[in-house]
């Protein structure tokens, strides 16, 4: 990670530090504590003061850090983490209370306020609010892990013919991904038949058939980054029912595609979809329509029916209505999109539909 | 899982709740979740009480918990988990405290102080050290996960060839856990050369040499239960240094499988590996000897230089001693042993090691 990036994002916190009358913060979350130090390992905190930023480490991860660390200043720890935060903000002097991210589970919390003199304030998602809208380098890396993915998709389902397990079609498709030096993202969800109808459903030993269908839900992991794609389409002849789901799924998501741009409220998105399958007569789906990913799969901004605030400009996130009839089939189609002021760019178009018009 | 088992574990956990003058047990972890109700999906908590187990789920959910659920009566929530499970609560009038694992985020747990009209009390770790001894099925899941990990690396060393990646060896061999209708496990570390000197390595492009060495990581999952194993080999001739580092672990091994029973005091088992390599001159590792795993793939009980308390009947973990010289190499051997009155059962002994003497 650049310099020039890190210290924007450190500027950022400590804007936010005083706003709050903090005069640190305790970052546990390990994509947090990439984001502002950018070191890659686990196990690390990272702390932020007006003047430095600490990464808190230990041994096995020293060597690691020297190499990978931007702008933050390496301290290993030989006790356990906890104590050895609160050693190192004894150490610092700070005048007034500390702030730590408030997803530290409570036992940690409590260890670390038995080692520190000043007050202790959980604090809830800062970095993540941060993280949330992408610059060039970090939309670079998912561009290229976009990129990795539908290569690894084109070869993959070369693949899906019958006698395949679902299992299977999964660990071809994260070999192909790692063949292009890529890391798997998620666990890779591949669906045949009916199966598709569990959005969460986890490959099984299920075979594919002569006349079939199949859902794959994936992403490639490249530079740290995350991409997130979601693929329906037959094996044979595909029987009317599935054929009405996956034309309606399409259409809802390129109205949200559509409409998607910096400045429309989050909730007014999510509802698009929704709007074209249930005039469609089809059940709605029970999920949000989308969600902002990066350092992990899940991250700031949520499209649901209850979400407050708009898109901004720089976030990326998925369009990913689907519609789901329990025991009978799953169809579900998931792109990722980059907000722009005027629109927005579609990341994941060279992953083939293979069930298009 | 088995009504049997199930109520065994509830059992337990009132007795706990009784001795901790606690009305009910709200559990938010994941795999303690799947432990008492036998649920296998996300975003779901249980609560025990003195008179029933409940999971409370959502509509994704609702299907697979009727299906997965053993002795648990299923509550689907409409609203987010903390307020639906503060409802909850309420609805059954408890007379007394109620715990919360103290893995919770803070926030998780503010968020459910403020729906409860009870004492709210964070607990630690109750499930875990229950999980830490494993029933006969937990332990057949285990072997069966073990046989799995066995035959996929036999398959998968075929393919340790002079050009192929690190990465590319992971997907490999995880392909081959899936074949036989496994998941992976865990994140498979392949590391080639100098690069096993980091304990955490993560697979990247680097080629395997016509001289070079593998240190390969790796545990498939079955039945939700993992097994977890390390083999070091080499490629063409080994130098006189890894094969020296070599002897001295397994040495250092056998040292900790042969003193390995009920009773022996944990900190006192971590030792035994560490003693071997350093009367060899050797550097001993940073790491702990050994770990329990199960449904997660690091539990209860954890062999380290301050650890406190003994081993148990029935607990399975790893024997995992190492040596690593930064830069130069890296060896570990893992293997997972069976805790019994008497000794240990090696579960892990089908996996090659492909280095003996």
């Amino acid at each position: 990670m650049k310099m020039e990036s890190m210290r924007q994002r450190v500027g950022d916190i400590r804007g936010q530090l005083r706003s709050r009358h903090l005069a640190a913060l305790i970052l546990t979350r390990s994509a947090n504590v990439t984001y502002v130090a950018g070191f890659w390992g686990e196990d690390s905190w990272a702390i932020v003061t007006a003047k430095a930023v600490y990464l808190l480490t230990d041994s096995r991860y020293t060597e690691q850090a020297q190499k990978e660390c931007v702008g933050a200043r390496i301290v290993e720890r030989k006790e356990l983490i906890a104590p050895a935060a609160g050693k190192l903000v004894r150490k610092l002097r700070l005048k007034g209370a500390v702030g730590v991210e408030s997803s530290t589970s409570v036992a940690t919390f409590a260890a670390l306020k038995k080692g520190i003199d000043v007050p202790l304030k959980p604090v809830g998602e800062i970095i993540e609010h941060l993280r949330s809208a992408k610059d060039e380098e970090e939309a670079g890396a998912i561009r290229q892990a976009a990129a990795i993915a539908a290569t690894a998709f084109k070869r993959a389902v070369r693949h899906a013919k019958p006698g395949v397990t679902e299992g299977e079609l999964a660990g071809i498709l994260d070999l192909e991904m790692r063949r292009q030096g890529a890391k798997v993202g998620f666990e890779t969800i591949v669906a045949f038949g009916p199966n598709a109808s569990r959005p969460h459903h986890q490959p099984s030993s299920r075979k594919l058939g002569e006349t079939d269908t199949v859902l794959i839900d994936f992403g490639a992991r490249y530079k740290g980054y995350c991409c997130d794609i979601t693929r329906s389409f037959f094996i044979g002849k595909p029987t009317a029912a599935w054929r009405k789901a996956y034309q309606v799924v399409e259409k809802a998501q390129a109205a949200a595609i559509d409409a998607a741009r910096a400045g429309i409220e989050l909730a007014k998105l999510d509802a698009i979809p929704r709007v074209v399958i249930r005039d469609s007569g089809l059940p709605v789906y029970g999920h949000g329509t989308g969600h902002g990913f990066g350092l992990e799969i899940h991250e700031i901004p949520f499209l649901r029916e209850k979400a407050e605030g708009k898109l901004k400009a720089g976030q990326i996130i998925t369009i990913e209505p689907g519609i789901y009839i329990p025991g009978k089939l799953g169809v579900r189609i998931e792109d990722d999109i980059l907000i722009t002021t005027s629109g927005c760019e579609v990341l994941t178009g060279q992953c083939p539909r293979l069930s298009g018009k």
